[in-house]
């Protein structure tokens, strides 16, 4: 019945990836506390380009080599050696606009890296920031899709299986899914979507335990918002850069 | 606050096993359909032991050392030189009581081998079938607990993941539980255990249609009939056997 529909899978942890033919998917990095959230939102906000590396050495070499802003965390904080962290809110216009980030996180920039070395034909970032976004283009390009989530140290997280839930459930029309990790995302947004925070909250989430432990209440209302930004960041040439031609309505687009 | 409870964590794949520190666990086995089901179903119809293997080698091999009962299966079907399959309802009372049988399946006792590799400090098996008799056990016993789901060649399915929500409905007031899988598996159960077969229908659950494919719609039924069986299988050298002094009271068992 399916049968033209491309089909689309959801990796809930990166230890899984290898159970994925990815060589001709477009796979969407999830990392939504905080790093696929902070990536969107810093392109949005006019950077030319984000490095995402996948260790502190690298990201200190070359943010000198290119003299570039280097950021970063490890376990929810700042890196030593870096400038700056993974916050959403480090990164105004003010401050970003037209300049180069090198970044490295604990989950996110690793799982793109394996992503990466398995052959993705495409790489593109995924947040609540840009959810119709993703959606929009996943639906429009109608090729096969892996919503791949960072998760924690590859434990299985709710706010990553949240996203590809609400993914989902604006794109299942148009594809095939016979993956039960999907149907078990579909489920867990199904019933947080009246409001994430307070279902994150609810479910005593380690990552929302974690961040409220260092006081960042403001980075994970932000994170789990919803289109805030109208750009599509995608993987090119060693680095994420604004999809060109993203001028698919959103919401905030829209009149009301 | 719950310093003193024992922590109770959920592994949804068996590719994800190596996450968590078992030496001091007790490990419960989940693989709904059906090994798990057919385990504890053969047990409660008086089999004597129940030997599970990971290779259909080493079952014919021990099946004719000791002249026991060869079953399993592979994708689903039985196993090429095995007498009989992975179905409850091959084993019961009239056939197999008193007897040994010899099992091996695609996920669940490859998991099971898994554990004992990793130290595991005691093996059980859950499902559906003993549902009440393992979590009474659980609260009893007070030590630290994973549930281990089978899933399919490592792919996280529904039907491991409801289970494990189960016992965590149950249970989860005696541990502490810090683990997003375990917050996931319990927000799927809450939305499936009014009917878990129409869940499973509904949800296009991989396994359930490729039962179904197979004409097992009566397995899959009985598979998710919670406490159909008191008893609680528990691995010992190189046997899962019937625990001694299982008496608690399960719903069956009590006066309407």
């Amino acid at each position: 019945m399916d049968k033209k529909k491309p089909a689309l899978y959801t990796c809930l942890s990166p230890a899984l990836l290898n159970l994925y033919d990815i060589s001709d998917s477009i796979v969407v990095i999830i990392d939504i506390l905080r790093a696929t959230s902070t990536i969107t939102t810093a392109l949005k906000n006019g950077a030319k380009s984000i490095i995402p590396v996948d260790s502190v050495a690298e990201c200190i070499r070359i943010g000198k080599q290119i003299a570039a802003i280097t950021a970063g965390e490890r376990d929810g904080k700042i890196a030593e050696g870096l400038q700056y962290g993974n916050s959403p809110f480090e990164y105004p216009e003010s401050f970003i606009n037209n300049k180069t980030l090198v970044l490295t996180t604990t989950n996110g920039t690793r799982l793109l890296h394996m992503a990466l070395d398995k052959g993705a034909k495409e790489i593109i970032i995924g947040s609540f920031c840009n959810l119709d976004t993703v959606c929009n283009y996943l639906i429009k390009k109608g090729k096969p899709v892996l919503l791949a989530c960072a998760a924690w140290k590859d434990r299985v997280n709710i706010e990553d299986s949240l996203f590809a839930g609400a993914v989902i459930r604006q794109v299942k029309n148009h594809f095939s899914i016979n993956c039960d990790a999907s149907q078990i995302a579909d489920t867990l947004y199904e019933n947080a979507q009246d409001d994430l925070y307070e279902f994150m909250k609810r479910k005593e989430a380690s990552h929302y335990k974690r961040l409220i432990s260092f006081g960042l209440e403001k980075d994970i209302r932000f994170c789990l918002t919803a289109n805030t930004a109208n750009v599509l960041p995608i993987y090119a040439d060693g680095k994420l850069i604004k999809k060109a031609g993203i001028s698919i309505a959103s919401p905030q687009d829209q009149p009301l």
